[in-house]
């Protein structure tokens, strides 16, 4: 039998939800008494997006599915599999694809495969692959796919406290997509590191070596678009530089390791001696030619150098991509989606035909370098009804600053939550917008309640069996 | 671009490993003062493999994987995509995939797609069926998928104990295999349920509803089968009976459930009114035809009855996939696969051309029942090679009987260890056969070092970075 007949597989409508509560950085940095720009330059972050103890990883997944098949008029009954990509973990045997299934049950469609795919920020990609695969096999019965990616990254009273955040964003998917995927151009780099990790089961927070991470982010990221562009020439018969891409999107832990990453692309473009570099980046970069890698990682002044000389085009190529991620912080697995549709909503109009390389990183650690191939689609699967739905300014302005205390509070009262049964939540849900799912209680056998806020009517959602 | 070429596309080759510590189940109930017969009979057990400290699921997976390699000798380069199906926790964020790439960073291949997949015991089938999407898909790069299920199932002193069990097992994935995927005959059961999750964060321990569970097990497998013979039908245009099987391999928790299930099949068949359900049957069902589903799964008589008209046909179609789950225990992911293996391991000699029917189950809830047809394969992807490398045979006999007491002590100071750091292992592996992964240490950031049981000469795996 011949394989799936689908083509131009790919994603064909999105949506997000971020908290409506957010943190400005420049006020945290005052509160946590650092220097002036240690958040908002050195990190390059304006503010970060937190749940408050009605929200959780499943309620914000359960809003934006609900969300996006309302938003497209999608019937339930047309989904036949519903991945999810998280690394927050509220429970460790039970899927958060599980809890989605309550918004399938009711319309009688339980036969949907996929469960939860799980490593660090990299979940999310995980679930893509599987969902285009799953579209491109055999087994494919002619339904959409659905994934979710959605995560709260929290940190421990330090320096890795401003790099939180907290999303879920659903892409649905399927053939003759505006977005689809150059399947044959993709790099990845899988190796064993210890630079984030969650081994304390009992704490939410994780166990980070800031440092380390960086350097693993940049090796994985050399070694990704080392193999990335082997096989675009072996395909193409020609070379590749960054200039065969329209965008760049990078995982975003936080902005500023984006910049140094589109850097190091073109370091490595000018080590490949592509004719695409500059007489002038080339003079500028002469004197790093003799790096060993391990030594460029940690070198300063090739680092101030790239970024000078790719400036440029980081302001064509990056920065249409990076307004999601600086506003809401790291999203862990949804934060390549939210660059993305950074770069959906500020360029929608133009995109069609363009070419976007994409860069998936999870500490551990997983990584891939994949491309996508835009078209202008066809209503409701279009560029423009996409951006439209997603909505990014107005979700952006319509949040609410909280001041860095309420923030602190909020972060005590969930650690003291954390795997804790037997409690019932505030239910104060005034700052979130109607259809937003919320928790209402953890029973005594650790069994979670949550309800839809209505408009104005209760919606409670009964607990499965 | 049309999708991939592969043909035939599924299990080229299998390994397993089980630790070589087990308990006796009529031991253990002298031990634990229950009556006679009340785990060997009531629950179908007869003995129950468990890790003791010097292993764990990551040991488990690194020995299996590396066994298959070498006995089907397989260069790791050959390896495009590596996918763990594991529900035992040992880092909320770092997938044991991770801690696999070390044997393949060893060669220099790191571009190996893939994550954990993770919904109870069915993230091996997910996992499973991943691997077999990508080679159907326009993303396969022509090498071999690798899947890679690992778990150690544990409880918390009381009637669930003895469902315990521990193994790790390997398949390899590829086009023209013995074992292929009949991928349109599918059918999957999602729902939101709390039959058996692990809410509780800092202990191993799930919580268990043992009678809800069970119901939601027999409740997916009506459910799956319904929705199975539907797509065999609508392919086929002939009705689909469990003859037309000619082996069923369940999920095995305890053979108990397994011999319920099969009688539950034939009580579906009976319902459908297939014309393969004989005279006696019809009589002996009769009585229970008026009862409403949700009556027939508490139905005590029905289950007598269904057990014995069914119980030739277990014998023919069941009894010879419950070697290894018998003797092992509950294997959560590995267990579906332990019992498939064991059907190969007791009739390799006669299964070319035979359809063998599987059924998945992961509390919470995710379940699929799917289809392999089999043929005799080629050397080294051969039935016969296949089950002389299981060598399932030689494995059950070499393996240690310890007393209760012993185990219990296990099981004591594995909870201790649950999520600890800054601890040395006994080190001791008199027990393990050559070329098993052992944890030496924890250090004080939570690393672990795993070394490998050698023929007399140490040969520590060395910490990522």
């Amino acid at each position: 039998m011949a394989a799936s007949e689908a083509k131009n597989v790919g994603i064909l409508a999105m949506d997000i939800y971020f908290p409506p509560t957010c943190v400005l950085q420049e006020e945290l940095e005052i509160h946590d008494g650092v220097s002036k720009g240690k958040y908002t330059i050195g990190l390059g972050q304006d503010s970060m997006a937190f749940c408050t103890e009605v929200e959780d990883v499943i309620s914000m997944s359960l809003t934006v599915v609900k969300s996006l098949l309302k938003n497209y008029n999608i019937d339930p009954k047309c989904i036949g599999r519903l991945e999810v990509g998280s690394e927050t973990v509220i429970d460790k045997s039970k899927s958060i694809k599980t809890w989605l299934m309550q918004i399938f049950e009711e319309c009688g469609n339980t036969d949907i495969e996929g469960v939860d795919s799980s490593n660090a920020c990299y979940g999310g990609t995980a679930a893509l692959f599987n969902c285009v695969n799953w579209v491109e096999s055999n087994s494919w019965d002619g339904r959409y796919g659905l994934v979710v990616c959605t995560d709260s990254a929290v940190y421990a009273e330090g320096p890795a406290r401003p790099t939180g955040g907290a999303a879920a964003i659903a892409m649905l998917i399927g053939p003759n997509a505006p977005i689809s995927f150059e399947s044959k151009y993709r790099g990845s780099h899988m190796a064993h590191a210890y630079d984030f990790y969650k081994p304390n089961l009992a704490s939410e927070y994780p166990v980070v070596d800031g440092k380390l991470s960086q350097t693993c982010y940049l090796m994985a990221l050399d070694s990704c678009y080392n193999v990335f562009c082997k096989k675009y020439e072996k395909h193409e018969g020609k070379q590749f530089s960054i200039f065969d891409a329209d965008y760049v999107v990078f995982h975003s832990p936080y902005n500023k390791l984006v910049q140094k990453s589109f850097a190091r692309l073109y370091y490595n473009d000018f080590l490949r001696n592509c004719s695409t570099v500059d007489e002038e980046s080339k003079e500028k970069l002469a004197p790093y030619t003799g790096l060993s890698s391990e030594e460029s990682y940690q070198n300063r002044d090739l680092e101030k150098a790239s970024q000078q000389v790719a400036k440029s085009l980081y302001e064509s190529k990056v920065q249409p991509t990076t307004l999601i991620p600086k506003q809401v912080g790291n999203m862990y697995t949804a934060s390549l989606y939210a660059a993305f549709a950074s770069v959906i909503h500020n360029r929608h109009e133009t995109l069609a035909g363009q070419r976007i390389v994409m860069f998936s990183y999870g500490s551990g650690l997983t990584s891939t370098m994949f491309s996508f191939k835009i078209n202008e689609g066809q209503h409701p699967f279009s560029l423009l009804n996409i951006a439209n739905i997603l909505d990014i300014s107005k979700k952006l302005e319509s949040r609410h600053v909280v001041p860095p205390k309420e923030f602190i509070e909020a972060l005590k009262l969930m650690e003291h939550r954390y795997g804790a049964k037997d409690f019932v939540t505030s239910q104060d849900t005034s700052l979130l917008p109607a259809g937003t799912y919320f928790l209402t209680h953890v029973d005594s056998m650790y069994r979670r309640f949550y309800a839809v806020k209505g408009d104005g009517v209760s919606n409670a959602v009964s607990n499965g069996h």
